[in-house]
């Protein structure tokens, strides 16, 4: 078991799994192309098979020497997830699940230490973006129901019911054809239709930048406190020692004075 | 009344609204389905009936609280607005008024604190906003005459009157078909419509932007001022605890001096 | 003249003229309704004339007040010069000159302050992106010659000169139909044309981009620097006082010193 | 050599250079225009090939001052491999690198010290971004895969290939036409497509935007960074002539003691 932990946790064992996971992706792009696929189809599709069986014997590798303490960190549950899904084509042959293959791609994020660190700051931003996509989510989920209930009967493609009418909200506030194709058509039938559109563009905007705001603010406030949290730590370390100084040269100053005092007591009390 | 007021401002009820609330937001929500409708329709509506009572009897324990005093918190006013509203098609039927009581989930905004939070936090965003708003309602305004004026002969369907094209004003302002679909084709009848709106695009893209830029930066700069008054208060603190020190040093300094000259008065006003 | 200069400068004519600019603002808006105009025309557009004549003597005033002085003031510029363009129309009767009179609108900018301040504020960050648009515009140039040699045979429309490839290259940046509209239909005749939009999609986006960071960053940095300026004068003028003082403790020790001295100099003399 | 440094270094040989480069952009946009060709297309041809050689004299002339020298600096070989790729259309005549002469206008950016300094800039904020890059180019490289499988049979035109799917999926990311063009139309025979392109526009979208954020807190923090360090230099500097002076201040009180010390010893003595 020392053994394999001391293979799982080598370097040369990680690299040589991003490798597979590369080569993997390479080989899945080439199975795209019915050209090299009618050439080199049977090779490709072994090669898959062979990577497969490779993250398989990884990941069950992995599970011995771990155990279920594998499964506390969150890459490895994405790890295995991953490898999870894509293991079900195989045996059920459905086109989609096939295509789900490409997945595995998605595993260079997490043996590759640059990209990792560069998800995990995409996912640090989240936490504070969740109360606005909160409020996000409230507006889409009244907005569609309104839409679907004004719109529903005379636009059923795109606001037939819920889904449809979530769809083309979504598709409104990213702006696209926004007017010339939904809501022009839909004035036609429901003149004051812009009176719904206009504010759900202005609020659903306006929401999704200060979304974005919120991330800067947040990045840069975190800065300048570390920032200003150093050079208040410099002013501390500096005027303990100038405090310091001065209670020494207090002391002195004290024990100078009584020394005074002894020598020409009568004179101090008197003064006193 | 005290007991009233217990209950109004008790934890549980406050729960209890919220639910209501949300439960009623997923009824309104399963109306947009007909299917749903035919099996279930009269139930649906005695709940949302429900939800209704539920929510005016909610109110009118508050009126009778708080009385007037209920209508000076601006959340007071907008739960009471909003049920006022969806108490509207009760009476009259109309499709429109009838959509409009999904608002009533909107009501989870004053009621779930995080939410009230954010709408808050958005709306504190607004008064650093006006003058950049108030401008740019001008420019749209005398863009809207003059669009009328230029095309409104010849594109009647776009800019037949100020509101039309105030609307396709605002579309183009979001950038949507603005070539394509608007001025493209008015460009075949005025060769030189480019030279009205591409300035129209840049300036307003540019106030815009510098609307979102004026929050970031007002953000930012709040979150500076307070660290850095955190820093020149420490600093503050720091200095008066220093002077204090020395003040009390030089007294003691000169308490030392008097004595010496006390002892040898001669010797100093000799030597002065 | 000199009652006319206190004339000119009360706040009373100043709300007046500004008074006159927003009701001739709303006339002209009114006059684009052909209904209103057949109702009201006569007297909208005797309201008009009255409104030009103000304007005409308020200059006239102005310029008599302050003579070529006037000038030197760049909102008394603006002023001048939307003054004269809207004169025109009246003697020509062109549609597109008396579409300009409602430019008289803008005057308010000039007239109420905060509005001033807000354009004022816009302009400040004009200066710091002249190096950026300068680049824009060499881009675009380029971009533009290389368009209508490479594809002006092809899409006429689109790219056949200079002028129409710097409009077709704005939409492109704006991201407006660029694909479905133009570039798919190019890539019909020339296959390749993606390796010139989308290389220009990329580096105009990043150039505006560029831009408005800049932007964000300039108001950031001098708030930054205002603060930081205020918290080293602070230091400054604190560790002045502390010096002040520790120089004169050691004035006052070097007295005591040599007072010591001057008692027993046989012993000082001798330690030293 | 030393006489053709100082030409190649001099201003006004740098200023003829731009001068030159100027013009030939100039009359590279002239010979766009049909009419302007017919009139004095072999003057302006003429000039070009002067042009021309004018760059490849000063060319041989940096190179034969700097030698092998010369391709250490960026710029240089920027403008070496412009001047390389416009001469080759004088041999081909290839349409699409009779195009690409006009790049040479670009050599304006090397020879004007305010735009090379703006493209350094620019070019200063990509190291940060290329984690970010790596990142989405990974995801559209996945994205591609599975939209070829996924859609690639039932819309040759937009996913048939690795290639045409990396382009529309770019187009999508833009939000161009996305929806009403792409979208709903592939939803028509997979409704489920929706479940792949709006995670993949939420996905691209964020990351993007993330990537232009990370520019603004970059050189924010930078700024920032700057004048911390200055205040805390200050402070720095402050806190050491403070502590000088205390020093001083104290080796001249341990005088004094001493010296009280040595008058009446025994004293102090018997006090300690």
């Amino acid at each position: 078991m020392d053994i394999l932990r001391r293979i799982v946790e080598s370097n040369r064992f990680k690299n040589f799994i991003t490798a597979v996971i590369a080569l993997n992706a390479v080989i899945l792009g080439f199975e795209t192309s019915s050209t090299v696929m009618e050439k080199a189809g049977t090779i490709l599709h072994f090669l898959d098979q062979v990577a497969v069986a490779i993250f398989v014997i990884e990941l069950l590798m992995k599970l011995a020497v771990y155990r279920l303490a594998f499964f506390k960190r969150a890459w490895n549950v994405f790890d295995f997830t991953i490898v999870a899904i894509t293991l079900l084509p195989a045996g059920q042959g459905l086109s989609v699940l096939r295509a789900l293959r490409i997945l595995r791609a998605f595993r260079l994020i997490s043996t590759v230490p640059s990209m990792r660190k560069v998800v995990e700051a995409l996912m640090r931003a989240i936490p504070g973006m969740v109360s606005v996509l909160t409020l996000l989510s409230l507006v889409f989920y009244v907005s569609a129901v309104m839409a679907t209930k004004l719109f529903g009967q005379g636009f059923p493609e795109w606001f037939g019911n819920i889904g449809a009418s979530l769809y083309s909200l979504f598709q409104i506030m990213t702006l696209e054809s926004w007017s010339m194709g939904i809501v022009r058509p839909v004035m036609e039938s429901y003149p004051l239709a812009w009176l719904f559109f206009v504010p759900f563009i202005l609020v659903t905007t306006f929401a999704v930048l200060n979304l974005f705001i919120a991330i800067v603010v947040d990045a840069m406030s975190s800065h300048v406190d570390v920032e200003e949290k150093q050079t208040r730590d410099e002013i501390e370390l500096d005027h303990r020692e100038i405090m310091q100084e001065l209670r020494a040269l207090r002391q002195e100053m004290s024990k100078l004075s009584s020394a005074q005092n002894a020598v020409n007591p009568q004179q101090d009390s008197a003064r006193n």
